[in-house]
């Protein structure tokens, strides 16, 4: 592919061993991964031309894969040389990364996911932000959602998947309420996650978040970890839904954008209607220790002259 | 596209306005149908070159898709004419024949569903069965699953969908324990569904299907609307795990293959351990009026020395 082609800063795919502008990409129709969801995937985000915990996602992705039973040819080094070159490509120094594994295409006829061969599919696109810029420095408006998060005793939400109906339909929800996004709860007045996300509550210092029935985010662990470093308590507990609306700060966490306030709960003002000082200090770090290369992989050998959304050092 | 290469005796499908064999067939990478299961769909079968039901399932279609906000450019007949052809171009005479509705590729670095345009998919491939001649014979052995089905406060089960790792896992599940098919529960000792199933349970001649949280399968509508003819009492309504236990007889409805008598459940014969006499009853009716041409839809006009897998008699 003409890697200076700048259709490609629409992002670059690689299935079947071939990269391609990803607009092009394409699956198979009888892929069990579309037609039974029969896959899981992880997410990874480059930022100012590193990645960001690239093996943690790695890694992750093959707890995923193992626990559905799945296995591909590629090994983790393979994996993380497909994601860097899929950027590298797309000449993206700010970029949204997915590696996918599916079941496969089953043989004619047959019902049986294990004759089925596994398939591998990646792309990076431009850096996808839940909040945009105005949303994330003044907070984002958020609803408790009527739905309930599909439970983990039905399927395990640590292993990251495509079963969104849920969340989709929480979306929906969301803006005929004049929000931009919904928080889920698990039917036993407890919160769980939204679409793509992760919450945190802030409540006299200390921060808390739901410990089970969630998707164990990479950024929700990257705030725990900030909370370390930085001497902030912070707890995985079950978070009742009442608590939220009496907390002093609410924040969403993702590798769609990063850590994002709060402003409004079901349109009442979450603690002073403003991002609160712990969320402030927490974006904050987050992106600076990014930007020193904290858990950074770069990605080297940008095209020179790439049309990327970043500045062109390489 | 050649009607009389064999090699679409695989299926053919429709997709972006073109005909093509079914293993041709692909759909974006990016299509949320993929990546978020945003999705529905519905499936009905061709026996002897006839649809069974074919507007039911299509008036179906159209719930369903209303149900997730999606919207086709087709209407109620473009799509009949669609799916017939697909069938027709395959020279298939037993088909298993699917449509999908997805909500699309959004526009670069959109999170909103709304800015989708839903898409259309549809194929035929060889009529599948869930179980092969011997196990509808002498029936199949099933296992009361350790998963518990996605709940309607979830998803409804209703709309058609992919949310399917439960019941994938239910399929590992039976085939670790020597079955081949897997019951799921709710999660309050209620039997629910399984992979493409429902179920029925025959008690002292009385025949019970679970009313809620399941899907509202074609072939159960049409076993219960073949009970009024047969004068046998039907009726839908919780079913406890527990009376699987002492049942008369247990039978499973699919598309995928129609009735199919349940011989073994966690290793314990049902009943006698062999197919009882409503089920036998049940399955011969089902297949003898299909053939007399109940509620079927002929597909005419198949191409001439077509090879399709029955008697070629257009």
């Amino acid at each position: 592919m003409n890697v200076l082609d700048p259709r490609n800063n629409h992002g670059v795919a690689y299935v079947d061993d071939a990269y391609m502008p990803v607009h092009e990409a394409r699956m198979p129709l009888l892929d069990r991964g579309f037609v039974r969801s029969d896959a899981t995937y992880d997410v990874a985000h480059v930022w100012k031309g590193s990645f960001f915990r690239l093996d943690d996602h790695i890694d992750r992705f093959f707890s995923s894969m193992h626990a559905l039973r799945m296995a591909l040819p590629h090994s983790h080094e393979e994996i993380a040389a497909i994601l860097i070159e899929c950027v590298r490509l797309s000449g993206l120094r700010d970029a949204y990364v997915q590696m996918t594994c599916t079941r496969g295409v089953p043989p004619p006829s047959s019902r049986d996911p294990r004759d089925c061969s596994n398939r591998f599919y990646a792309f990076a696109t431009p850096f996808v932000w839940i909040a945009n810029d105005t949303q994330r420095r003044d907070g984002l408006p958020m609803v408790l959602s009527s739905v309930t998060r599909i439970p983990p005793e039905s399927v395990d939400p640590r292993i990251k998947n495509f079963h969104w109906l849920d969340l989709t339909m929480g979306i929906f929800e969301a803006y005929d309420r004049q929000a931009i996004v919904a928080l889920l709860h698990d039917g036993h007045g407890n919160v769980t996650e939204g679409a793509g996300f992760n919450v945190f509550v802030v409540k006299n210092g200390v921060l808390s978040s739901p410990a089970r029935g969630v998707f164990e985010g990479m950024t929700r662990r990257t705030v725990s970890e900030l909370c370390v470093l930085l001497e902030l308590p912070c707890e995985f507990r079950l978070v009742r839904v009442l608590e939220m609306l009496d907390a002093d700060e609410i924040f969403l966490t993702s590798t769609a954008g990063g850590i994002m306030p709060v402003c409004l709960l079901d349109g009442r003002p979450v603690g002073t209607g403003m991002p609160g000082p712990i969320t402030a200090l927490l974006m904050s770090e987050y992106w600076a220790r990014q930007e020193q290369g904290w858990l950074g992989t770069p990605v080297t050998n940008y095209p020179i002259n790439a049309n990327g959304n970043g500045a062109c050092t390489s």
